[in-house]
């Protein structure tokens, strides 16, 4: 058990990882994660609906980061500035927990019912990044592109963290896959 | 029922589509679908896995037409015009259904089961487009973002086509996107 084992709800996600990386998030019941974390069934379900929202306690957390960041940025940045500087804001969130990200990573990718959780999150996220944006004036189809060029660095970003023994902090590699981008799209 | 009617599959996807707007994805059964079809439950199950599958039949095709594209792309051309092509093609794959296209989205817009088996059909997409980027030679951070810009912007065209009745045909608006992906970056 790591050293994040603040509360409830972090234990049982702590538990689940590793049940699930033990017998498979299939095998594993919603009361073998609450007794590896040695709590009751019935506090599992007050802090999640079920098996899968275990691994995504801080999405809400995350996007409330995000849309703070959007709608605190300077005036006259172009949307894309501010996407990016909220997307680094969002990397700067998780990135104490590199070691626990990784093990959730390896959950998600063995088991495609927790990817389309992941997914979904992520879809969340990015309608969230754009209605903050056009929060702010910027119009619609902008919103929407700026948006999804935000959820793709991101994810681009955090594959490398997650992924890449000698990658830098998580900010840094979502910055670097903004970098990536300008040159992808200008080239 | 739309001239659409080729063959059991097709008929299982309208079938299904007519059943989810009626009384929902949740209280439709695979029983019912096949009834509506006039067709078994057992022939069902020999074309799709799930109840959620059966809106997704020409996913493989899709991406196998996508794929092909990258393949057959000249030499030389960067990236990014190689994955805008591709998803061009692919539009034009699915733009003789717009009407099918219109209320299979709203289906799935309705249903967060349903929304999580599209995220994965375009995260695999995505996958797929990385691959055959790779394959072509080009290394893989690139063919990573490209292909991350490609399903962006063929996100982003879809939703117009099948939301914006001024809105040209799909392959037009996948090329619109990519224009806008490109004055966002550049901005």
């Amino acid at each position: 058990m790591g050293r994040w084992e603040p509360d409830a709800a972090g234990r049982l996600a702590q538990a689940a990882l590793a049940l699930y990386a033990e017998r498979g998030y299939e095998q594993t019941t919603v009361l073998d994660i609450a007794e590896r974390a040695g709590v009751t069934e019935r506090t599992f379900f007050r802090h999640f609906a079920d098996k899968r929202e275990v691994l995504f306690d801080r999405s809400n957390a995350l996007q409330e980061a995000v849309v703070a960041a959007i709608a605190a940025a300077p005036d006259g940045l172009p949307p894309l500035e501010i996407v990016g500087e909220a997307m680094e804001r969002a990397g700067a969130f998780l990135d104490d927990r590199r070691e626990y990200a990784q093990k959730r990573a390896a959950a998600i990718a063995a088991n495609p019912s927790l990817q389309e959780r992941e997914l979904l999150k992520m879809a969340t996220l990015g309608s969230a990044v754009a209605a903050a944006l056009r929060a702010r004036g910027v119009p619609s189809p902008s919103a929407a592109i700026a948006a999804e060029a935000g959820i793709a660095i991101f994810r681009l970003g955090f594959e490398r963290w997650v992924s890449d023994a000698a990658a830098p902090d998580l900010p840094a590699c979502i910055r670097d896959a903004l970098a990536s981008l300008r040159a992808l799209t200008a080239g």
